[in-house]
């Protein structure tokens, strides 16, 4: 992409309402627009990022045996009073009357919906286990939305739903997704930390939530100190493992909310506890028959005896993650993707547009990269080469390869990694050679 | 995909509720999950083809130079009052009070909050043009949903919105879309024509139709009978074209909606024109200044005055070209997928899942074409061959490779053209080759 074509609308004042690096940098980058109170436009650049983080969602759901499907965003107030949520929800949930007074909602979770689709096909315990998950935008209306994109009312959502005949798969399933969970924020850069929780309106007695430490988070969070060197995915599961083993070992070290974390009975020694904020990027709940039960989601057993099915669920924050990292990654100068889900992968800086050599090079090397797959954002503009490299630090893509006429003279290019600031005089074929390997 | 796994609910009856054959198939074939009137969960099957519908929609989107972005699906009635849209919309527009008794709405379309943003980020001509689309759900509120997904009430649809100095570049960002259009529905299968419509509530004077011929449409169409047998890209404009040909070309031969048909001005010779039914999948509009002024998306112009920009928008019903692509290509068995939005490539039957040489074949046969990228739904279901059958008929994968006891002593498996019925006794190393390539 050239950026004199790219729509970038990058800011070079901080904007007044973002309290948090991330909601200012990513408004600075002009990667998101509100357009009502905790509702955004999500613009090129940052649904370019959203892409990528769904993709990574998606690609370890269905590594974990996990099926896509989609639900509709507007549900009938009519199934969320067959499980008694209706009235508990309160204002947080967006209700909705239709031309023909139907009570309609939008949805701010889906287990009464899936549960509904669950039962009208799904007859016999042949037919399990099964996973169903969705990326689909929900609706929560919260009383005062902020922090930008971490507390938004509009936002979107992975949730899967585990059905399993007895506990026992019910269990094997819920450490299928703590594992993918893992695995799904590792590759993003993140280290998520599982940590005991509560389970609030959705239910149930087991449950985890996934949380990155970070200073503005917004939950306080309590963990044992070997958490903080700790590789989560250094000792991954042999595959087909029943994962008990990985499980034990990652909750049998202290880590805790808020909620669940009592100073009277926590045997960790204070010098060794942790106590932080955290951001909340994943949550999960196994919460047995508490939806099949009322909602008759029953199949035949072996014995032909009717058996209420055993559930979980398990939600991500795509749209909240992208705060997250941010959080996680950057300096002064702007954001630092990691590599898994930059939005390019290149930024190419003429120095000079309107040099004919050194737009001639430049031509030529965002065309070789293009053709070897490497997504590159080429700075085309007649602007100051200040103002490139400050746009460039701000948006944070890997590496800077910058092109400028005194380098063309020597017949070199400069090669920055955006993470170190490492800056390197390379020959042209050295430079192209490192980025498409890379 | 094995078939024992996969969340595959196909129904032997045929539902009742459904009046077209695309509904009647989509719900047999497992597809879709009608949740409210109108409103409807996409099952794995469904959900797979959607998201190739959409990537086809997007690549020809983002080769004619539009820029991908996305706008949330809760809008501000504020917004629509500056347009003067809000009160004109009617019932079909679904109407929502927030917490803080805000009024928002469900969007049923974005040229407001487009305008909206363009005008915040784009001050110069230098910026223009500028081309930004959405895949987004939407909603109108019909007071009667029918057709399943044809005419439900939350759908996906591809939007764009052009912007441009000068009604000179308006109407050459029109010309890309209306080619972009015609490539895009040809590599679904679809012959979509395009005709002359009226504008309706978006305005503005030059507009066409995307119009797929089939008895089962919603509207009344007429055409001169060349576009009958017409290969609407055989002859498609080069690189660079400013595209005036081409347009002049396509928009010579008659074709026009209810709408626009007169029959008194008409000047096709009766014998000629084509009275017909069809399906729109497309609608462009360029409407001038006619959201830009009363939004105040203005830019500074060459010499410094300021300029309220030229617009075009351009809608693709995405979840709707689901239904129009099974009108046109089914048969009494089930639907008939082109190639390039076919959920799976191949049908790999299994007639003996009991036989332990059936199953190392057919595991071997799986391994492969996955291996080789070849996306395969593997029935190894314990089912009798009729039900197999059956159901992959109904589902409509373009290659069925079927392997039994009987061509495994003889060294054959059997490949089947689903679009044909055309069977070939093979060798294996054959059939592979065979799929593999195709």
């Amino acid at each position: 992409m050239r950026s004199s074509q790219f729509f970038l609308p990058t800011l070079k004042e901080t904007p007044a309402e973002a309290q948090i690096a991330s909601h200012r940098l990513m408004l600075r980058a002009g990667m998101i627009r509100q357009t009502s109170a905790g509702i955004y436009a999500w613009l090129p650049l940052g649904w370019k990022v959203l892409r990528k983080i769904s993709q990574i969602v998606r690609e370890e759901q269905d590594a974990a045996g996990a099926q896509e499907l989609l639900m509709p965003t507007i549900q009938s107030a009519e199934l969320w009073r067959q499980s008694g949520r209706y009235d508990d929800y309160g204002k947080e949930m967006l209700r909705i009357t239709d031309r023909h007074d139907r009570e309609l909602l939008y949805g701010p979770t889906n287990e009464e919906m899936i549960t509904d689709i669950f039962k009208t096909f799904v007859r016999s315990y042949k037919d399990l286990p099964k996973n169903l998950y969705h990326i689909q935008w929900k609706f929560r209306d919260e009383i005062r939305p902020r922090f930008g994109v971490m507390r938004g009312r509009e936002f979107l959502m992975k949730d899967n739903y585990s059905f399993d005949l007895d506990a026992e798969g019910a269990k094997l399933s819920y450490r299928k997704m703590f594992l993918a969970y893992l695995r799904t924020f590792a590759r993003m850069g993140l280290k998520a930390i599982p940590m005991r929780a509560d389970t609030g309106p959705i239910g149930g007695d087991l449950s985890h939530e996934f949380i990155i430490l970070a200073e503005t988070g917004e939950s306080g969070v309590f963990c044992h100190k070997d958490w903080l060197n700790l590789d989560v995915l250094q000792n991954p599961p042999e595959a087909g493992s029943d994962l008990k083993d990985f499980f034990a070992k990652y909750t049998s070290i202290y880590a805790a909310t808020d909620e669940k974390h009592d100073p009277a009975t926590c045997e960790v020694p204070e010098d060794q506890l942790v106590s932080a904020r955290g951001i909340e990027v994943g949550h999960i709940f196994y919460f047995g028959t508490k939806y099949s039960k009322p909602m008759g989601a029953v199949v035949a057993g072996p014995d032909g005896e009717p058996v209420a099915v055993e559930m979980g669920s398990y939600g991500i924050g795509v749209s909240r993650l992208m705060g997250a990292i941010i959080e996680s990654s950057h300096d002064e100068n702007g954001i630092i993707w990691p590599d898994a889900v930059a939005p390019f992968h290149v930024g190419l800086i003429n120095l000079k547009a309107d040099d004919a050599a050194c737009a001639s090079l430049c031509d030529d090397l965002y065309a070789k990269l293009n053709a070897a797959g490497v997504e590159t954002l080429y700075d085309d503009r007649n602007e100051r080469p200040g103002a490139k490299f400050a746009d460039m630090d701000l948006i944070g893509l890997p590496w800077q390869l910058t092109v400028g006429p005194r380098g063309l003279k020597a017949g070199v290019v400069e090669l920055k990694r955006r993470a170190t600031g490492e800056k390197r005089e390379l020959s042209v074929e050295a430079a192209l050679a490192e980025l498409i390997k890379a």
